[in-house]
């Protein structure tokens, strides 16, 4: 068999000889080829793992079996209309997920714990010590409830937060639910969940339906009496989900109290975008849950060979729904 | 019986009427007297809470039964050289506990997300991504390993950390090591704990074994080969552990990285301390774990109840180690 590996250049990690080297250790003796690189024959490839591959790439491999996208988020690769009927596999590892919970468990205390007005403080040499209520006040809806967004309420139960989950689509088994969090599914329990919610964690893919949802229709609806003032947003989803003037509006009067973004309308953010310089904004580049390639190579090699003897594909996405 | 609350006033928690208040929830049909705002007689008194009661006050209770600290650090009351030779009860509970975690999580992400460095070129506008290694690559080294470092030992490990703990004389049974920590017990292990410790983590008591100990000679001792490129020092235990001077040079030099200091030798920390304005250092005001007054009267409270029926006391402390 050959593996094409079709990426999109740009940030150290993403280096496509990275890449290659991972793919070669984890599967010796396989033919590995990279597009715009090296010269292979279309015919011959029957896997190909891809971040942001040119459009019309994939369609021109006739024995094509499986699609591997290096990351979750597959709206990247879903908007090439030409893409082949074969089975697209999302990565979502142990590495990957512990990164996001990183990031969420990082960004939902700084804000719990006033570390802005802390920060603040600190730069007027001011010592200001604030009430600091205790995590058992403070309600935490994660927005988009799958494998990530299950690790990180895990995290923020045993930290002692009131967590709750929102599915759009039921994929956890209802008769379980996950320990310590209350779950919301199918659209009609969206606004009960957003009524509970202090600060708004999200991680639902970007799709068709979920395309700027984050908009003051929404931010309105999220909780006014908590113990933080005002509700605060963390996307660490995708920019697409969002509404940037309305995040600026609503920060403005009040209707948001903060925010923690990770992903933007556009990438790079446009150095005269007024989120950069908003007081109660955090923006940091895209860098929430890096994808780490050793692990992630090793990942798909462990799919391929298991595919290759009988197996089931792992995390495979359905198209109607987008993810 | 009659118990006395002696309470150092300032501070919005610690309002010795809202303590009253709240032991009166807790203890109803039981005297309770305010020291400096109510007339007692001195031998009707059993039981005494104290926060920085003035020295002397307690030698002057002849049928003074227990004392309970309201904290966790006795560091301020051992030095009345006057104290009675009574029990004396130090509290720790799940909510104190809980608190310290939320602020050791949130500053050992912080350091390890480089949030610092995020926010600095946020305040440059600029979309600059840094290389972020997993939790898996850094290592965590907690000074003080007792109920409060087990607590958070436990979510650092979850998050992926690798965790070691050091206790000067261990009371954890040595024989069932905390789940995934890596324990180093007795002072002639202190070196090699240093010595695996990327992120130091000081939760230890004040005694006069251990004031002044965060000085050059130790913080030389930390790894100095981690990826976060020099070790990082968050101290949440006590002002006089450290030497601030050292701590500035160190930070000068590289010998540390960073630090978060929640403590200081002097407090509120001096308008003039060069810390206020380091860029490599955190300064909070001595925030990182208040005690909420409605949990640790209910906890002295049946503590009370449990040792009138002849049951044991909880957290006594050991007057010649100091804690």
């Amino acid at each position: 068999m050959t593996l094409l590996l079709a990426i999109e250049s740009g940030g150290d990690n993403w280096s496509t000889e990275r890449w290659r080297s991972h793919f070669a250790d984890a599967l010796p003796g396989r033919r590995i080829v990279v597009h715009g690189a090296d010269a292979y024959r279309p015919g011959d490839v029957r896997f190909a793992a891809v971040w942001k591959p040119p459009h019309g790439l994939l369609a021109t491999l006739p024995r094509l079996e499986v699609m591997f996208n290096l990351g979750a988020g597959v709206d990247a690769l879903l908007a090439d209309l030409s893409l082949p009927a074969v089975p697209l596999v999302r990565v979502i590892n142990a590495d990957l997920a512990q990164r996001m919970t990183e990031y969420v468990t990082l960004h939902v205390l700084l804000h719990h714990r006033r570390l802005p007005t802390l920060i603040h403080a600190q730069s007027l040499c001011q010592w200001a010590p604030k009430t600091q209520w205790a995590a058992s006040a403070v309600r935490v809806g994660i927005l988009g409830f799958g494998a990530l967004g299950q690790d990180a309420g895990e995290v923020l139960v045993r930290l002692g937060f009131k967590v709750a989950g929102f599915t759009r689509s039921p994929k956890y088994d209802a008769s379980r639910p996950p320990d310590g969090i209350e779950m919301f599914a199918g659209a009609a329990r969206l606004p009960a969940f957003l009524a509970r919610t202090d600060i708004l964690v999200v991680l639902t893919p970007l799709t068709s339906e979920t395309r700027g949802m984050l908009d003051r229709r929404l931010f309105s609806q999220l909780a006014r009496d908590g113990v933080l003032g005002a509700p605060v947003l963390i996307n660490a989803g995708r920019g697409g989900l969002q509404v940037e003037a309305d995040i600026l509006a609503c920060l403005d009067d009040g209707t948001l109290g903060a925010a923690s973004l990770d992903v933007f309308e556009r990438e790079p953010l446009p150095v005269d975008s007024p989120l950069w310089t908003h007081p109660n904004v955090i923006v940091t580049p895209h860098n929430a849950a890096d994808s780490d390639p050793a692990s992630i190579a090793l990942d798909i090699a462990g799919q391929i060979i298991d595919y290759e003897r009988g197996g089931k594909l792992q995390h495979t996405v359905q198209r109607e729904l987008g993810y």
